[in-house]
């Protein structure tokens, strides 16, 4: 009998939360709007090919801010500006070499890349034997004895067996991020890590990866999935190969960069800020088309979309594609400390990171009362298949808004194919396909429309 | 109060046809198996690669039967046999040909493909001038006057508004299906119609057409697109245009083939048999990777994992591999006269003809009793994706199953790339994403499980 009071109370909460004809009429025309006239990938074909790569301080993130301002202003939005925004500048270098040199099996090149913040090899690169571990725990069960003098090869895949791959990501990327500081402890002389993807393919996943203070900083490097099998088993046949090793990759000082910000004022409570976001930059191996040229382009049709349908928010809808998510996240945490400078009122803020797949729902980072709110929602998103509003999470770049106490969400789309293009030079437009992008913006363009006209309290 | 009681009494229901912690745990082992050692992709990289396309009377078709019986022998189901059913036997001729010539814009060569069923122009090709239509209704209100001795061009798109694409294919393609006897009414020597794809594409997609009783037999190609696009643009600025058509397809003398038909006896009521099945054939312009190498694999791969984890079902799971889903449905029409004939007791019929994308449900056809019951295992099958229970349809294949009164359903994965490959060139494995395909995979076997569990009364 709870249950069923529960549930009558439910359809009590739900039916007053929404306008049923005419917010289904409203996200209709969202939708019809996007998957008939939508600009998001014209728009992300743009800044995939025209633009490309745009990691934080290089020329090519310098052309992203220009790209998204003329964007923004070409659709006339209220208002556009850039927020200054210092950031890490680490760049590849030319060459980059793998080399696995076995007595049994002969010098085997394989396909390796510097991860983002990883020092340099220096130009005669380093030669030294392989030692595998699958984990933190096994590393130091070798301890000094095993490991000094030698690379660490961190071979821990990705559980394949996780229904959401963000899921295997999580559990796997502990190696990448403070891999090199742990093989260091133990006097390794750098780490190479088995790349972050679903699948085995040939090509390397580069990402972030930081150093522990006081840490000896050594080379860490990415390896493709499938010359990880490799080196492994070459390794089981023959302990005492060696693997070569040549990046050129540095870290210069810190370069001056830019939030790119446009709005729509509202019209009845301007002060009230609603946040749409991706992030800008991308990593440098391929044109960063999923992984955020998409949230970036998604963002900006939001707001497009209103201005196209006409409607007049009452609260502010504001666009923010944020610098440097990948390696430092300074323009996540610039725009939160402005806002709290400035006292600026943020109702919410929606990121899209997770790339332009086809919809499944919202993760949420939310008081209860803001959760129901929106879970009440869920009857007018679920015919363009957006179910899933159980999960808990924003996206990286509102986190620090999320610290000062704003509901953050995330757009989740299907989870299936993202660690097949994740950092690597296959994140290219090719892989984006059309409508899925499309019904992405129209998702995050829905939600918005329902939290503007029925605000989040 | 009417809903509270509605709801107390659903609660029951669903708290009686399945075991918790049991049932999750065989399908989390189903899921597990599969994403961590599964067949499918393996055997559909097999059959779309070293078989290729498999069109009906083709020697592809005939490779596909072999292929299909050896694995599952292979895979030492309880029997495998063939089942013989005559088909129709069209081939497309070496050579296709398609061209505006305006004075204008000059001579356009476009991209055009035979529908499956047409008859050719002969070796000179046809000549004439084109007259575009959206629908019947213009076709019809223009009258033989305007139409006679033209090419009918049928000129309407997809709605890209359609959230799920088959909506979209539904709206379009009666243009494809009846276009040239339609035409031929009106007196026009051919239909060139816009490919039933879901974007802007330069590759034609082909498909099954048939003529009317008595109707004269004219010549029917599809155009890619963007081609059709052109060919609009170029018509709106020059009525007077040509089109020079080519095409050497014919229809011979119905061929011998076979159903692939291989199953696993039930321990408890082995009368009571399980269809899961696919179909064999595709069309020839690829290699029939998503239409329909996966419901091929996918239901062979249901039995395999039943085997890999020593399930020993209650009822005879038994996978079918119909011929001539394309153009004749022979196999699906063979399988069910011989069910009645031979007093076969099918309690479910399960297809999967949707593509290798992630899953989102089951359609299905069936009783409320039955519909019910499925839906009660809902919380069941979510946590892998699986939301989507509401719609009504199961398989072409399994239609004639389905009007015998047996419950048919069909997997439902996401639609959105579907008609981005259907019936063109671009139907290949590289189009298949690894864990999509195997999720299926995964999904159809737990349904299965489910139903061999419980029955369906």
């Amino acid at each position: 009998m709870i249950k069923a009071i529960g549930f009558s109370y439910f359809l009590f909460v739900s039916l007053n939360t929404f306008s049923q004809p005419i917010d289904e009429s409203a996200i209709d025309q969202i939708f019809d709007l996007e998957l008939s006239n939508g600009r998001s990938y014209e728009m992300l074909y743009d800044l995939s090919v025209n633009v490309g790569q745009r990691l934080s301080g290089s020329p090519g993130a310098e052309a992203g801010v220009r790209w998204s301002y003329n964007a923004m202003k070409q659709f006339d939005f209220d208002s556009v500006w850039l927020q200054p925004v210092m950031v890490p500048h680490w760049v590849r270098g030319e060459k980059e070499i793998g080399r696995i040199i076995s007595k049994r099996a002969g010098t085997l090149p394989v396909n390796i890349c510097a991860l983002g913040g990883s020092v340099g090899t220096g130009p005669s690169g380093i030669s030294a034997p392989v030692i595998e571990v699958k984990n933190f725990e096994e590393l130091k069960s070798l301890g000094i004895k095993n490991v000094q003098g030698k690379i660490v090869f961190f071979n821990r895949p990705f559980d394949p067996t996780k229904i959401n791959t963000f899921d295997g990501y999580s559990g796997a990327v502990d190696q990448r991020g403070i891999g090199a500081s742990e093989g260091a402890k133990y006097g390794a002389v750098a780490v190479i890590v088995r790349s972050m993807g679903s699948n085995l393919e040939d090509y390397p996943h580069t990402g972030g990866m930081r150093y522990a203070a006081n840490s000896p900083k050594i080379p860490a490097m990415a390896i493709s999935t499938r010359h990880a099998e490799l080196l492994s088993k070459t390794l089981s046949d023959d302990k005492d190969l060696q693997f070569y090793l040549e990046s050129h990759c540095e870290t210069l000082a810190d370069a001056p960069s830019f939030n790119v910000i446009g709005e729509i004022k509202g019209t009845e409570f301007p002060e009230e800020i609603i946040v749409v976001g991706g992030h800008l930059d991308s990593w440098d191996l391929g044109q960063g088309a999923h992984d955020d040229g998409t949230g970036c382009v998604q963002s900006i049709e939001v707001l497009r979309i209103f201005k196209a349908m006409s409607y007049k928010p009452k609260r502010t809808i504001r666009a923010v594609m944020f610098m440097n998510e990948e390696n430092g996240l300074r323009g996540g945490i610039k725009y939160a400390e402005l806002a709290a400078k400035n006292k600026e009122k943020h109702i919410v803020a929606i990121e899209s990171d997770r790339g332009g797949f086809t919809p499944r729902g919202f993760t949420m980072t939310a008081s209860d009362e803001v959760r129901q709110k929106i879970q009440s929602w869920k009857p007018l998103l679920e015919p363009y298949g957006l179910t899933d509003f159980s999960q808990e999470g924003g996206g990286a770049d509102i986190g620090p808004l999320s610290r000062q106490g704003v509901p953050v969400l995330e757009f989740l789309p299907d989870s299936q194919r993202y660690f097949n293009y994740h950092h690597t030079a296959e994140d290219t437009i090719d892989k984006v396909d059309k409508r899925e992008l499309e019904l992405g913006s129209a998702s995050m363009a829905a939600l918005v429309y329902l939290i503007d006209k029925y605000g989040l309290k």
